[in-house]
């Protein structure tokens, strides 16, 4: 399907303590966010979205942030992220010194408006300020947008793929280092992401980003396997599927980072993460939110009898 | 990754009913599987593994497999297809009237004697005696062999690729239609799928048959995917992923027929399958085994807005 080379080795980018932990309503404790990140980097993991930088009283579970940040960048040759909504949430990102800034912009009117109160253009020049902000206080720090409900949306439905490729233009004028396209709402099938990754490349090169896809219904991993195919080569996962949204019993919203891993091990794709020390550092996480539900079939199933790590197979 | 076209249309090949059924201890009641075999007819599927004949001492579940072709063949466009064994299960099949045969055959040599207490030799024998009686009795009844374990053995560990491909040329020269590719225990990776798909057709050309492919560590789906893009046309699935050996709480074994349906209707490849009335074909399957557990995540997520079934989206 595709005349893009794939990629010999991927990054895979956990956002579960990000992504997952603010999707749960508990607050799992900092002590026990310190041990399940030191246990994520343990397996290999090297970029991890640590806590998002948002007022206390809207999103407690991340009140703890620059303690996290404090802890995670102890942790030698891990890029510690961030998410951050807006100017006042990327100062206390850069103030607590992390490597990478992540910055979710909506593909879709509709969503952007329900989601920020703001435009899509608003948020450009959101942006625009966070990379002048960067740019004053922190040049080496990364800014990455991660354009959200690019795949489709709940509230509007179809996302034009026009106004996704412009808007990742705009994004990359105002100054972003990467873009990449999440698929919030599990709207996307693989076709629709080989085009998109495709357009995307054609339009902003280098500056293509990481794959955020969901499993909503089923198809997260045939959609990662879709955009590596088109030459993608980070991926946005979660331990134990945690957060993204499930709709489902037995659905995980996320992509599992476990199964995702073993899909390009098997492959024989690099990871860098060794998958037994993956499944451990669930460990940590069942102890930090005892009770809340773990989706991924490969931890459940165990590696295939005569599975080599890194091996090709044939 | 291919140099093939894929396929506009795919035939997805319902094993429920077979796999299944026999996978679970209890017995559904023969009323409810023609009820639940109608509605899967009536969402548009036209190729159906309907049971298996095996003597009802080792199956209890089948015992019904001759009423159960009757109600079958009164459905009109569908190919009735039964799983036999050896001679004696083909001797039947023939005399109910089915219209296709399917013969596993292991590739394997410790799954093979340890599941049929024969060699892959004295297979491929068998095969050709089923073959000759078919030519005998039934000329236009087509036979399918599907190799089981062709991916990865839980007894063996890796198969060799070269052992799968002499084994489809053996069971090609035995006079097979078709031979399919098996991952009976879930090995498979995306890159082995096009790779063993891709020798299968060169080995085997017009004979090379379908993709069965097990969700046991999450891959399901991009394993299917790999296939089609390999130029594979013919998926099997089950409905609510029922059989397949599953492993896990909330993992199943068989690729759900829903999730991959909407998979290929969202890329804008034609199913001939209404997802709607696929889903509400789960009804039967319920009341029929009360209790069962199903998965897929599109009968709970539900389509997305802005989904129209056949429409390419972009």
């Amino acid at each position: 399907m595709s005349s893009v080379t794939s990629p010999a080795s991927v990054l895979i980018s956990e956002v579960g303590p990000r992504d997952g932990l603010q999707s749960v309503s508990r607050t799992m404790p900092t002590d026990a966010k310190r041990r399940w990140i030191s246990a994520l980097h343990a397996a290999g993991l090297r970029e991890i979205e640590v806590c998002s930088f948002v007022p206390a009283r809207l999103l407690p579970q991340m009140a703890d942030a620059a303690e996290v940040v404090a802890h995670a960048l102890t942790l030698p040759g891990l890029t510690v992220m961030a998410l951050v909504p807006n100017l006042r949430g990327a100062e206390a990102a850069l103030a607590a010194g992390v490597h990478k800034l992540t910055i979710p912009v909506s593909a879709s009117a509709a969503h952007s408006l329900a989601n920020v109160r703001k435009t899509r253009e608003e948020m450009v020049g959101e942006v625009a300020r966070i990379v002048a902000l960067r740019n004053e206080r922190a040049p080496q720090v990364k800014i990455e947008a991660g354009i959200s409900t690019a795949f489709g949306c709940t509230l509007q439905g179809l996302v034009p793929e026009d106004e996704v490729i412009r808007l990742a233009e705009q994004l990359v004028a105002a100054g972003v280092d990467e873009t990449g396209l999440s698929d919030t709402t599990g709207h996307a099938n693989p076709a629709q992401v080989q085009r998109l990754f495709r357009r995307l490349g054609t339009a902003v090169g280098d500056h293509a980003g990481a794959a955020h896809l969901h499993n909503t219904r089923g198809l997260g991993l045939a959609n990662c396997l879709a955009a590596f195919e088109v030459g993608v080569s980070t991926f946005d996962a979660s331990l134990g599927g945690l957060g993204g949204c499930p709709y489902a019993p037995g659905a995980s919203g996320n992509v599992v980072t476990e199964d995702l891993v073993f899909m390009f091990e098997a492959m024989g794709v690099k990871t860098g993460v060794d998958l037994d020390k993956l499944i451990a550092a669930r460990e940590p996480l069942k102890a930090g939110l005892p009770g809340e539900p773990l989706y991924g079939m490969t931890p459940d199933a165990g590696v295939p009898k005569g599975f080599a790590q890194g091996a090709v197979h044939g």
